[in-house]
């Protein structure tokens, strides 16, 4: 499968990162960037991202096969109202959004009123932003998830399908309502304990040696807290009834570990321990390339 | 300053790489670790870990100006209680536990009682365990932390931030009660929420994707989930009435975040992720090279 022509609707790590890819398995022959401003144009260019960047929706949207929505959640849908217009029949949409339930929804039909055909695909974030940090290797090897729903056009299915093979992506396929369930526990809910652990731990109401005292143990467990606060807005809000429940769960978890320690039970303290060694020893460690979170 | 005879209790990460630090630094005749089992001794000795290794404790502790302990804390009263006999009038005793209020507490009378000087000296714990981990470069730029009290005898307390220095740890100062409170919140809870994140999105009640979906961002989260369940369970019990209040403060910033994410409040949501990356953006990120973590 060759494109004409892949627009990537914002171009930060991952819309960069996916154009530096396209571009080196030559899947299209032009990958166009819409961005905001003015300055993205130059630098998106500069770095190789795209063959050619554009503020310009009509000409980044124009005669595109495939749009690849690549902006924060809460800017999906009205981007693709204004682009509805300008898609070329038959054109194929998908997304790498971190929530798919309320995108998918929203999208499948608007895209479908426009003649074109809306596939979800989803990838987490990235505690690093900006197409500076781009790499043409980001998706090789990571787990991507497919969000087909039943309506869902099978060829264009299988086109998106298509170029995440080409990439070197491991894709699965998920419902919407399945893919939102997981990664809100594998995802969302680390980056909330990652923020919330950065602001408590970092707080200026506690002495300088406290940050002093920080060390490798910390700067791990709150590296994704330094991601996009938009992006996790938006993510948190648009997956919020999972996250709420994990939440839920995880805060129940560490209350009986509380209740635990205050009763200096030795044993359940030891075997909260040892449970989590165990699983997470055992974790053969995926990689979503798409996640460098 | 130069030693005779340094000896190590306990020959693990720690005891390991502070073996090899001190061997490269010339800093002693002869390091000396005492280990529980015949297997250690090879494998100690084969890693230049120590000059010499052995299960005898007469043999380890006897002419030793100074001694370390670098077991788990729980090991700690019961070794000192045995070598007591054994010391050398004037020796130095130190270690290398993350908890100091109670080792402190119990040790320093003790060690006093037989001649000798108690200097608490303590280092966070890491995921890695083992001996074959350890690195001679593990306390280069690494923050430690020196615990005097109002009995510690200043010649003593001179000769171990003397041992430090010469290491290239950057030495700091604090009471045990300090020290006790500032670790249970930048390395304790840390730990904790690591683990109890570990144990519950790998829990086996999940379907597989559920592993799959977990990326580089699980992964940094939760590393140090795999550190010594023996270990983290004596840090846990030693410091639990600090920790408790670290959970405690935790989890009621989570459960404001909660109550925000159930109102749909997207200003309290985006301040919440916005304070945690200025926090977290802003921290220096001193090394405690110690804590490999």
């Amino acid at each position: 499968m060759h494109w004409q022509k892949i627009t990537l609707a914002g171009i930060g790590l991952l819309g960069g990162s996916l154009g530096l890819a396209l571009r080196k398995a030559r899947l299209a022959e032009s990958v166009v960037g819409f961005v905001r401003r003015q300055a993205s144009v130059r630098e998106c260019e500069g770095l190789g991202a795209v063959d050619l960047a554009t503020c310009d929706l009509r000409a980044a949207a124009q005669g595109a096969g495939l749009v690849v929505l690549c902006t924060p959640l809460g800017q999906m849908r009205p981007l693709v109202e204004r682009m509805l217009p300008l898609l070329e029949p038959g054109a194929v949409v998908t997304d790498v959004g971190s929530v798919k339930g309320p995108v998918v929804e929203e999208l499948e039909g608007l895209v479908a009123q426009a003649g074109g055909h809306f596939i979800g695909h989803p990838m987490a974030g990235a505690e690093k932003t900006g197409v500076a940090a781009a790499r043409a290797d980001l998706f090789s090897d990571a787990v991507c998830v497919l969000t087909p729903t039943a309506n869902s056009h099978l060829p264009a299915l299988r086109q998106v399908r298509a170029v995440w093979d080409c990439l070197g992506a491991k894709v699965l396929e998920l419902t919407p309502q399945t893919h939102d369930e997981l990664v809100s526990r594998s995802s969302h809910l680390p980056h909330v304990l990652a923020a919330q652990l950065a602001s408590l731990i970092l707080s200026p109401e506690y002495p300088p040696a406290q940050g002093a005292l920080c060390a490798n143990g910390f700067r791990d467990t709150t590296r994704i807290a330094s991601g996009s606060p938009e992006m996790w807005r938006d993510i948190a809000l648009a997956n919020r009834r999972n996250l709420s429940e994990a939440l839920r769960t995880f805060m129940l978890g560490l209350q009986d570990f509380s209740r635990a320690l205050e009763a200096g039970d030795a044993q359940a303290i030891a075997g909260f321990f040892e449970t989590a060694k165990q699983r997470r020893d055992n974790w053969s460690g995926s990689r979503c390339a798409c996640c460098t979170e």
